[in-house]
C-alpha cells in the first residue's frame, strides 16, 4: 500500500499523476490518494469577496485563518471542485475512485483548537471562532472497506473534531498519519519541487536520501513549510511507514519516478 | 429502507430534518439521504461572475445550462459546501454519515447528452458543450456496503456518464431511480411546499393521497417542475417503490410527519 499526497500547486501535472496512478492501479498496486487545494481556495476566496488571511502560531508556523465562511469556501474547493475533479479523471481512465473528506466516516479525526494564540499582521491575538485542528486519529475502517472492494479512496481535508465538527487540518500531516495507520510501504508527497534541495532553489542540488535518524542534520536545508514536511516525514518513518518520498509532481510518470528512486527518500 | 430527497430551497429547515433523521436512525430505521442545491448554486454562480442560465427542452422542461465552468461551480456547491454541511450536522448528532456524489463509485450512472436541442431566450439552439445527462442505472454496491457497515449515505448529483464524465443529473429523478434500485419501502421528497395542492398555492388544498394508477387524473393540479416530480413518483411506484411522499421540509420533525401520513402520498 502506498499513500500519495498531491499538493494543490497549479504547476502540478494532474493528468500525468492520474494516468500514472491508473496504470499502476490496474497492474495491481494499491494506493490511497490524498490531495490539497490551497492555491485554488485562495483564488475562490478572493473571487467570493472573502480574501484569505494567514496567521502565525507562537511556534512560528503559518496557517490559514479559518472562520466559518472560510471553512465553507475551503470545503467548496477541496471537497467539491478538486475532489470530484480527481475522481472524474480517475473514473475516465477506468479506476473506480471514491472521493471522501476527513469528516465522512470521521476518517481524519482530531481536536478543534478552541483558542488560537497567533500573530496576524504583526499583532498578537487570541482567536476563538476558528475551525482548525490537528489529526490525532485515523479511522481506517471505511478506507479498508473501500480498498477490499476494489475502490480507490481519494481523500481530502477537512477532518472531523471529536464532536463531529468540520476542521481545517494540514493535508501533509493527515497523509502522514494515514500512512502510519495503514502501515504503508511508502508515503509519496508530490509537489512543485523535485525534493529537498541543498541550495534552494537549485534543483540540481536535490538530496537523494536522508536516513530518518539523521533528519535533524538536514533541517538547515529546509525552507518555510518544508521544515514541517521534513519533520513530519521523519515522524511517519518512526511510526512504521516504510519510507517517505518528496518528489516532483510536474513531470511525466511522477509516481513511477518517485517509486523508482526519484526525489528525496527519507527512510530508516 | 427509506430514501429521502431534500430539495435545495432556502426555507427548508435543515436542522429539523437532520435531528428527525438522527433520531429515527438511532432507533434502527435505515435511510439514504439525497440532497439538492440549486438555489445556492445560482447564488454562487452569480457571485463568481458566471450567472446561471436555463434552457427549455423541446418537450417543455426547463433545466440548467451546464457548460464546464457551471459543472465546476455545481460541484463546489453540491459536493463541497452542501454535502459536507449535511455530513457535519449528522456527525455532530452521532450519526456516522458518509457523503458521496454520483460519480464516486459511479453510483448514479447515465448517458451524457452530447447534443441538446433547446430554446434559450426564445431562440432555438443546438448545444454541444453541455454536461448534463440522465440517470439510467444505479450502482448500489457501494451504498449496500456503507449501509451494511453502519454508515448513512448522503448522496448528491452530479452523476457519471458511461465514460466516467461528471454529468449534471436531476436530483429527484436520481433519488427515484435509487429508491427503485434498493427496493425502498418509501421515497420521501421534502421541499418548501406541503405536497400537491388542488389550488396552488392554497396549502389547505393539499391532496392527501393519489393512487399511482390514477396519477394522470391529477396532473392538472401540478404546476411547472411539479409535473415532472409527480410523473417520476408514479414511475417509481410502478418500479416497485412502496410509496412516494411529497412533504413539507419547513416544519418540525418533517420526516416523522411524512412517514405518518403528512403530505401527498402516491401509492398503489
Amino acid at each position: 500500500m502506498i499513500v500519495i499526497k498531491v499538493g494543490g500547486g497549479k504547476t502540478i501535472d494532474v493528468d500525468a499523476v492520474v494516468s500514472d496512478l491508473a496504470e499502476l492501479w490496474k497492474a495491481g498496486k494499491r494506493f490511497i490518494l490524498v490531495h490539497g487545494g490551497a492555491e485554488t481556495t485562495n483564488e475562490v476566496a478572493e473571487a467570493l469577496g472573502h480574501p484569505p488571511q494567514f496567521v502565525t502560531s507562537e511556534s512560528g508556523y503559518e496557517s490559514r485563518r479559518t472562520d466559518r465562511r472560510t471553512l465553507e469556501i475551503f470545503e467548496m474547493v477541496y471537497c467539491g471542485q478538486l475532489n470530484k475533479m480527481w475522481v472524474e479523471k480517475l473514473q475516465m481512465l477506468g479506476v473506480n475512485a471514491v472521493g471522501l473528506s476527513g469528516i465522512d466516516g470521521r476518517i481524519f479525526e482530531g481536536r478543534r483548537k478552541d483558542k488560537l494564540r497567533v500573530r496576524m499582521n504583526g499583532k498578537r491575538l487570541v482567536i476563538r471562532d476558528d475551525w482548525t485542528g490537528t489529526v490525532e486519529k485515523v479511522n481506517t475502517e471505511l478506507i479498508d472497506l473501500l480498498l477490499a472492494n476494489g475502490y480507490l479512496p481519494v481523500l481530502t481535508p477537512p477532518g472531523s473534531s471529536d464532536k463531529g465538527e468540520a476542521i481545517n487540518v494540514d493535508g501533509d500531516r493527515a497523509a502522514a498519519s494515514l500512512a502510519a495507520a495503514v502501515n504503508a510501504e511508502a508515503l509519496v508527497i508530490l509537489s512543485n519541487i523535485p525534493g529537498l534541495m541543498r541550495e534552494f532553489p537549485d534543483e540540481s542540488t536535490t538530496i537523494k536520501s536522508i536516513p530518518a535518524s539523521k533528519v535533524d542534520d538536514y533541517m538547515e536545508f529546509a525552507q518555510g513549510r518544508m521544515k514541517k514536511k521534513v519533520m513530519g516525514a521523519a515522524e511517519a518513518v518512526a511510526d512504521g511507514v516504510g519510507k517517505v518520498v518528496f518528489a516532483d509532481g510536474r513531470i511525466e510518470s511522477p509516481l513511477t519516478a518517485a517509486i523508482n528512486g526519484g526525489g528525496t527518500h527519507i527512510e530508516q
